[in-house]
């Protein structure tokens, strides 16, 4: 997969070159560019940002930088891929989207890092994603967040020994309580039945916390899900505990 | 504010010191500080994960060197701060959440790097949150962008020509269309009425505008909000355009 980033702060990437998609970038799974859009300004000062018609308080991005980087992207890679815009008004990320976003050939992200951006630039984008109801003060890290979550839906990019597939959401329940060495930790025990063995048992009892922590935290998840006759008991148990 | 990061990955850090976070940081309005809880391992490899008892793929966190990081943190800070651990199934992060966090002294984030953690590490949190549904390769990402988010919301973070107060859910509506300079680009002209220089009717087709676009794309932020009898008779018009 090719990973295009419009920025005016490329080092601001260097969180995505570590650890695990740092590994992805080297073995060639992923090819990830940022293009600084300044570098595109017609102006003589370089500025990418301008007052907005009809007043107001902050600074918007101008059209022009971004729909000339916009092209120098689509010169370079052959298209200009499927370009996600980080807005507030976007539909909700989730791991549903990383998933169908993991199978696009490329991704282009427009990163602002001002208060807004002229509405004629929302002509080049083919996706307006929101990471949630909250404001960032620039899209570089909406966009580091979203491609580290799709990502992870790649073939090559988690190691043998993790996987995608057992993490929480990837069947709509909450991730069962984990544990691991010591079997007491100053005076914390780690539950019987993980140390006996009994792998039925425990995986019974696994299906059983998930279900328990999502009832308890997340029962909109469980309204999404249909649940199998066992599960069905488990939460039933659950529910009179 | 004090922000205190327990993280493997110190250097993953290092766009929160560009741009606007990192003049707070200079301005000493974030006081900002990266433990790396490998070095409080008390094993002779320095491990900082180990095996799931029970059984499963991934590794997960030890306890012992998140709770020695977490009490030298403690020894510096005089205080362990408000901890907070990012979770799947934590609370949903927004900017209510933001606002709330902005109100601490002292943010302390454990942000894990591996597949999960030894539940036993819960015991030392106080909020757990969530992005959102889906999951990232490490907490590094996520403790960015929960910090980028508060921060917004500490005096003397945002300059004076940028506002928390103006921006897309602040009143829990979506934010009306921006245009600056050129008001003709390439072929694409900016909305009389914002060339017009009468500021009341700019300032009602801001509101209507908002009103349209939270109501085609989040109908549900209206449905949290009281509307005044102008915004309702606005939203009639749009329904009715």
């Amino acid at each position: 997969m090719r990973i295009d980033v419009l920025s005016l702060f490329p080092d601001m990437f260097t969180p995505l070159k570590q650890s695990i998609l740092g590994k992805a970038i080297d073995k060639g799974a992923l090819d990830f560019h940022v293009t600084d859009f300044r570098d595109y300004t017609e102006n003589k000062h370089n500025n990418v940002d301008d007052y907005p018609f009809g007043g107001g308080a902050g600074m918007l991005l101008m059209a022009q930088p971004i729909f000339d980087a916009m092209a120098a992207v689509e010169k370079k890679a052959g298209d200009k891929g499927h370009v996600v815009l980080l807005d507030p008004a976007g539909r909700k990320f989730d791991h549903h989207v990383a998933e169908e976003l993991a199978q696009k050939e490329h991704l282009t992200f427009i990163a602002g890092h001002y208060e807004g951006y002229d509405e004629r630039i929302r002509e080049l984008v083919d996706d307006e994603i929101s990471l949630g109801d909250y404001v960032l003060t620039g899209g570089e890290l909406g966009a580091m967040v979203i491609i580290d979550a799709t990502a992870r839906f790649l073939p090559d990019v988690l190691g043998n020994n993790v996987s995608a597939d057992e993490d929480s959401f990837q069947d709509d329940l909450l991730e069962f309580p984990q544990y691991t060495r010591p079997a007491e930790f100053r005076g914390r025990k780690v539950p019987d039945v993980l140390m006996s063995g009994n792998h039925a048992k425990i995986a019974e009892w696994r299906l059983k916390e998930s279900l328990r922590r999502t009832w308890q935290r997340r029962p909109d998840l469980l309204e999404k899900r249909q649940l199998t006759n066992k599960e069905r008991d488990l939460l039933d148990d659950v529910k009179h505990e």
